[in-house]
């Protein structure tokens, strides 16, 4: 792989630093080591997170592409580095839960554990500034974020990943409970699938294991004051590197 | 109109009472002077807004049979008492937006005011323990509170109370910005408008005043602290009076 300079700072998020860099079609993303949840209202440094996030996520991208799925990665580089191609990411979270948890259950009645047949497809505007707020399909048409045609594009390639992923992880012990991505266009109009796939936007329970605190090896166990965050990452990367493809090197 | 003997309470809402008579086909409706807002962490007695709301809801729901929109509504008695057919509220709040207003603008990047075509209909699923959360299709498919083809035929019907709506406020010199209303089946399993129509669930607008604060005849005058609440449910009366039949009268 071609090697590239860094360029200026396009856009930082809560975990992540993404630059330009001197090759038009390569982006370069830093995996920060922030750790926050509940709209940022909730922070903190975990040492080694972005490296994990960052090695689970190119295994996980590596994954999909082996199975026909487009995404926006590239490859990596160093430890916290990954080389992606420059998309407009759309501002809607698609969020596809195979088990109720987290806030569903705090807006519905409905046990956390609870399997959901077929998977609940959520979709959320991404904008802090509005607390991320749901979204039905007629809201959607007044953001006119995108068109009919794109939501259902949309929509399917998010049930195409999680289809990927419920096999991928189920493979390895791991109950794929729900999970968020971001979705994109290229250059060429080509719908991928951006941002990252780790334990910050998964939820993952150890199939092995039954109590339902020790189980979680995921975000949860920040937000919920677990302990291990980082130990149950290095978990998932151990389970997720026996798996997926060797993901491609930059230097 | 028969006379009938009070029975037991059925259900206190944070705004009227619902009492079973000696008649198993009428229910009886007491209005009471209380306000709530945002989930009742606002309160406050408005003496006078029980009668307001009654006599306003009780005129609205003549217009609308008058119009061929089925109700439960039957008829009045005293100043804060709605007779009414027991019906099986589907705990489900419709909300239909012909003006952006409210929590929307909180949620979604539109102004105050902004026109919204077509109107935007959404769905709450009312349960104070829940807050009261937006539903999506797919989150309604899961509660599993109506079928599609129910929850179509409920659409339907908050479409057309919205046209009727939009037309008599028009000719009475109000906007209709938006309303919730609340819908239950009969013993004969036929659709029908329930709960009250009144400033505590429209949004209504003076057409010929443009201040943005006193134009406002609705609840926004509670929930926003501008005073003259009773006034402005008064006027609401005044106009709505002279444009819907006289309520029937139970003695």
């Amino acid at each position: 792989m071609t090697a590239y300079t860094l360029g200026s700072l396009l856009y930082e998020g809560k975990a992540k630093r993404v630059f330009a860099t001197d090759q038009p079609d390569l982006v370069a993303v830093e995996y920060k080591d922030d750790a926050t949840a509940f709209n940022a209202l909730k922070k903190a440094q975990l040492a080694g997170k972005g490296e994990l996030n960052c090695r689970i996520s190119a295994l996980l991208f590596e994954h999909l592409a082996s199975r026909g799925v487009p995404t926006h990665y590239l490859g990596v580089q160093g430890s916290q580095w990954m080389l992606v191609r420059p998309v407009r990411v759309i501002p809607i979270e698609v969020v596809i839960r195979n088990v109720a948890a987290g806030s569903l259950c705090k807006q519905m009645p409905i046990q956390p554990g609870t399997p959901l047949e077929p998977p609940l497809l959520d979709l959320y505007y991404k904008d802090d500034a509005y607390g991320d707020p749901l979204l039905t399909e007629a809201r959607l048409d007044v953001l006119g974020l995108v068109t009919p045609d794109q939501r259902r594009e949309l929509e399917e390639l998010a049930r195409r990943v999680n289809g990927e992923l419920l096999t991928l992880f189920d493979g390895i012990g791991l109950q794929l409970v729900d999970f968020k991505i971001e979705l994109g266009f290229t250059a060429g109009g080509e719908l991928v699938v951006a941002d990252e796939i780790s334990p910050d936007t998964c939820r993952l329970w150890d199939r092995a294991v039954t109590d339902a605190s020790d189980r979680i090896l995921d975000k949860d166990r920040f937000r919920q004051d677990l302990g291990g965050v980082v130990e149950a990452y290095g978990e998932v990367l151990k389970r997720v590197q026996g798996a997926c493809p060797e993901p491609r090197i930059y230097r």
